[in-house]
């Protein structure tokens, strides 16, 4: 039997080749290969089934998804995945648990912080999983400010021991990852002290549980810190808050890469560059920036094809409704947040690209590109991971009422994705960061050409004093143009904050006064580099019929999307007229009549499996309708026609007899 | 033993009196007793308790809200309470079930569609819960348009009956609360057909479960929808499916108030005018204007009392870290969300008294208020709640890691709050009403004055000509300056279209073409009615030490805060130089002070229990921490060290013994 596709001729609409357009969007041929072979295999086997996560209470929930991730991990060894395809294994999988914390950061901290010594007794034990890591520097009253941690690290030249302590409430650590339940050791973060001396934070390696009987050592209370947003999402995760009292750990279990404690209590620093630090946060930030584009590309998915399938209003003589995909305040929403995804993967391919460079610069001493890798990593995961929440949410409105449904898969993937807004450098504290880059950036103008995504404020002048050109809507398809704007009002606005922040009497207190402003300066200057990329990305090559021509237009709409938005800074820096900000806006609208051909094809260059998207609105066949009816079908309310609590609760109201029920 | 207030010192910083505040909040000194009340009898009973839903499966979740109404119903019986008291009752309870669509939907239309001889039979039996109902609109297929519902209500002659049948499973009726395993009786909307012609959607009485055993009654297959976003909110409502298959009930169960269909299978129109069913939509989008001040003001107030408990960064030899209320981007997030809360109270105030004076002229046949009134009310519906769903999600995101705590009050608020945005009219279709209402009233200029909220547009001429004339800081501070600024752009964004559209063949191609750009025009518009309404109830008496200065400051921050947000709006119509836009932000910026020493007895003044609030973030007395603590090991995973899934599924893996085991 053939299988119906409702979505057959809106596919047969594209203008480019979509299997191009896959391999385009996944990286390389290798990339789009070892994905569409992960995904697959996550998808056809019944133990990653995950359409009953939201029925299942916490403990089940749990329990379940650690059956998960031991079958995953006996896949990897059985299937002998490399590192890179177990990566994708657990990604497709879709479900935060413990090994994202071993994987992803108990190792990469082992290996980027220990000493040889060190990591030779510890990464083979982490790397076949004879223990189990999490990474522990949050505390309940300490989250951005890594330097007022409470916990205590106090070195006893006596027994050659450091003493791990919880002095108060708001020390306990708060939030790891796996700590609650499964980890048999963490990386602690606490004020090393020697002799009363506070010498900095640092990490230690502390064992939580015994690996015979899994019961928490002596001295550590742990405990699971209770449900988060959404069913699934991260109660699949044992977030885990642990106090210590006074536990004892020998001094070869301080992180001591980077500073030592010597036997006799003196405190000396490695000649190893502190600044090696920098590189492992522009390496998490910059997967964050993937992950953005990945999530904000399910959403879209979603919406996108139940936007097609979804009619509403519009009949004529009793035909068919309107599909809601063209109504022009439909597209004007999703169309932006289609070319949004791809701008944050092109993005996410480019930060990668600068932190090998940056790794291999940094081996060899030279710390120069430093400052604007870092700015322009922080920066990148402020804007992306804002902008993906937010498109999330607004592609659950675009499906209407059925996207509130659970079985939308839009409720869950808002909840799992929100925490990216905090986590890893919280979305405003990551602005203020860039804002410091940029005000350094150009108070130095005059003695440092800026390097790299800032080496347009070099140009700050011509930049602050011609203005734009454009005479026509057409005028406005054209990258060097629109780069031009995105550049100039992120230098008059980062110039424009610097001669204010002269008018106070201390740098700091205008910082503090202005930093509203500096935050929007920030986010400027972020939307110039992701643009910028976008189109250096189209100056390559990219094979395929059409697909150059297709991301071409995504270009052009998320960069006029974005002047639109933000038209207020364009015009209040004088950049743009009124009117060519107005014809920006008549050449965005006329895009989306060229998406919207493509616009399934599009999201089906994506390769999400019906599994990952897990979204009976966003189903490769469009067959909405039926798909919603039997998801409904399966919630345990509908296990009897007359649920408990009717005959004792509903019938003595309708009765009249609720005087004498009990209740 | 006196209880600690860590938010004393706080409280003690307020510039107003707060019991004052509370009663202005309210809306009057009666309205401020019944609510605290009502609060209060909730906050003390415990069943009604709260906290532990989010760790209930659906069944035990919608038995205990079975309860709690039961519970409800008696207190409400046992205490006579009045209808608005009850009412309070079941929004302190703060959890959705089958009495709200039985109580504001079902009775209501019993009240407005049925002719007098329908009521006296069905209210008495409605208001004593004899017959539960609810109210079934929306099918799986259709929920904006109405008039392409596809249920059938086929006159059958002989019998005296309607046949009510679904021809298609997207026709079943899919949404209304209650009617999966509750509702006795629903208003079904379907479309009337009379020997084979169509005569329009109407609604009809139809039972859906014997009232001896509850069981749906033949022809009728009925059942849950499925879950919905987050854990408690609309799970512990049992929205429905329903497929009639030809079923039958008597012609007078036809709500035959506006159009009757007669024995001999006429159908007829009364003389009772149709745009009553305009009043009954501005009575409920009214309520929702009034709720959307209510869960903003709860996402608010945790928001605010956390962030003064927070510290992070900025301590100076070992002191006490900065409150993040104290940070200026804290501030500039936070306190355009209070001062919404306040717009957004005063403009459900004024609707209130909109609607009473519409529904007294609908008696008397004077329609003439009605387009004007019908408008308002959608776009203030669209924007209260647009605004407050951002807004919660923002508090959510102010209060950090925690926000991302189910305990933190704030992932079910969201969850619970974001449906407004789409239900009673989606938001963007509402304001393309608005649009709609706007184009009409600028076309018609030269023949008709506009009223009402319109009656600023009758002075497009001089707002489209004279420019603003503020030239500093403090000239913004001057509420004709700013009404005149909000005035001024909408008219020209109105006009601006209108003169766009007559570019275009057909006005219905040119408005589907520019509908976003109308969507913008109309949000402007009802920015104006937010803003003026607000300044005019500052015109009036308030009474209590510093109240109305505290209000007005509010009222500069909101609409500054609007005018910052959007002005790219104002600088496109050249009303604003960019120099006035600027000293705008300065003066917002300068405000932010003035509110900080009130800040927290300003969200005191919302009232909230405790209970209400149901925040351990967001608690009265500030001890977050201890509460943060025991809220978490109150967690099911908490009730071992050891929780099932550990022994069967990571031993194996630490003792290197997966591929033995059995998973």
């Amino acid at each position: 039997m053939e299988r119906l596709d409702y979505l057959g001729d809106e596919r047969n609409k594209a203008q480019f080749d979509v299997e191009a357009m896959k391999v385009a969007w996944a990286g390389s041929p290798e990339a789009f290969e070892v994905c569409d072979r992960m995904a697959k295999l996550v998808a056809n086997d019944p133990v990653f089934e995950k359409f009953s996560k939201p029925m299942l209470g916490r403990k089940e929930l749990f329990k379940n998804t650690l059956r998960k991730a031991a079958h995953a991990w006996k896949l990897a060894n059985d299937l002998h995945l490399t590192e890179e395809e177990a990566k994708w294994l657990r990604h497709y999988i879709d479900e935060p648990n413990y090994t994202d914390l071993h994987w992803e950061m108990f190792v990469p901290a082992l290996e980027g912080q220990c000493t040889e010594e060190q990591k030779k007794k510890w990464l083979p034990l982490a790397k076949t999983m004879q223990i189990i890591g999490t990474y522990a520097q949050t505390e309940l009253g300490h989250g951005s400010n890594v330097q007022g941690l409470e916990t205590t690290a106090t070195f006893d030249r006596q027994a050659d021991e450091f003493v791990i302590h919880s002095p108060t409430l708001t020390s306990s650590k708060w939030w790891p990852g796996g700590l609650a339940k499964v980890a048999t050791h963490a990386i602690v973060y606490a004020r090393l002290i020697i002799d009363g001396h506070f010498h900095g934070v640092h990490g230690f390696i502390v064992q939580i549980r015994s690996l015979d009987d899994h019961s928490p050592l002596p001295g550590i209370t742990v405990g699971d810190i209770g449900m988060k947003f959404g069913h699934g999402t991260y109660n699949t995760m044992d977030n885990g808050v642990a106090k210590f009292d006074r536990v004892r750990i020998p001094r070869n279990q301080m992180l001591m890469r980077v500073s030592q404690v010597t036997k006799e209590g003196k405190y000396v620093k490695s000649n190893v560059p502190r600044q090696l630090g920098y590189a492992t946060m522009v390496s998490v930030r910059q997967t964050i920036v993937a992950d953005a584009s990945k999530a904000l590309s399910r959403a879209v998915c979603i919406a996108t094809r139940y936007s097609a399938v979804r009619r509403q209003f519009g009949s004529r003589n009793g035909g068919p409704e309107t599909q809601v995909i063209d109504y022009k305040t439909q597209q004007n929403r999703l169309f932006p947040l289609l070319a949004s995804a791809f701008a944050f993967r092109f993005a996410s391919d480019w930060l990668k690209s600068l932190y090998t460079d940056l790794k291999q610069r940094l081996q060899v001493n030279d710390f120069s590109t430093l400052p604007e890798a870092h700015a322009c990593t922080a920066g990148l995961k402020s804007l992306t991971t804002a902008a993906t929440a937010e498109g999330i949410e607004e592609c659950r409105k675009l499906c209407g009422g059925h996207g509130y449904l659970i079985s939308s898969g839009l409720p869950e993937l808002f909840a799992f994705y929100v925490p990216a807004c905090t986590y890893e450098g919280e979305n405003v504290v990551m602005l203020l960061q860039v804002a410091r880059f940029l005000v350094k950036t150009v108070s130095d103008l005059g003695n440092k050409q800026p390097v790299g995504t800032a080496a347009y404020l070099g140009r700050v002048a011509p930049l602050t004093q011609k203005n734009c050109v454009v005479q026509t809507a057409e005028d406005w398809l054209n990258t060097g143009a629109l780069v031009e704007a995105f550049e100039a009002r992120a230098a008059r606005m980062a110039t424009g904050c610097c001669q204010r922040l002269a008018e106070y009497k201390s740098p700091e207190e205008g910082f503090a006064e202005l930093s509203a402003d500096l935050v929007e300066a920030s986010l400027a200057h972020c939307q110039v580099i992701v643009v910028s990329t976008f189109i250096r990305r189209l100056q390559q090559d990219i094979p395929g019929k059409g697909v150059k021509q297709a991301l071409e237009v995504l270009c052009y709409v998320y960069a006029l999307f974005l002047l639109h938005k933000h038209q207020g800074d364009f015009l209040a820096t004088c950049y743009l007229t009124p009117k060519q900000a107005s014809l920006a806006n008549d050449q965005l609208r006329a895009l989306y009549s060229k998406v919207r051909p493509n616009a399934i094809a599009l999201v089906d260059s994506f390769n999400h499996t019906d599994h990952y998207l897990s979204s009976v609105l966003g189903c490769y066949d469009g067959n909405v309708y039926p798909k919603l009816y039997e998801a409904a079908m399966k919630d345990p309310l509908n296990d009897s026609d007359i649920p408990d609590g009717i005959c004792q609760y509903v019938q003595p109201i309708l009765k009249q007899k609720l005087h004498s029920a009990k209740l």
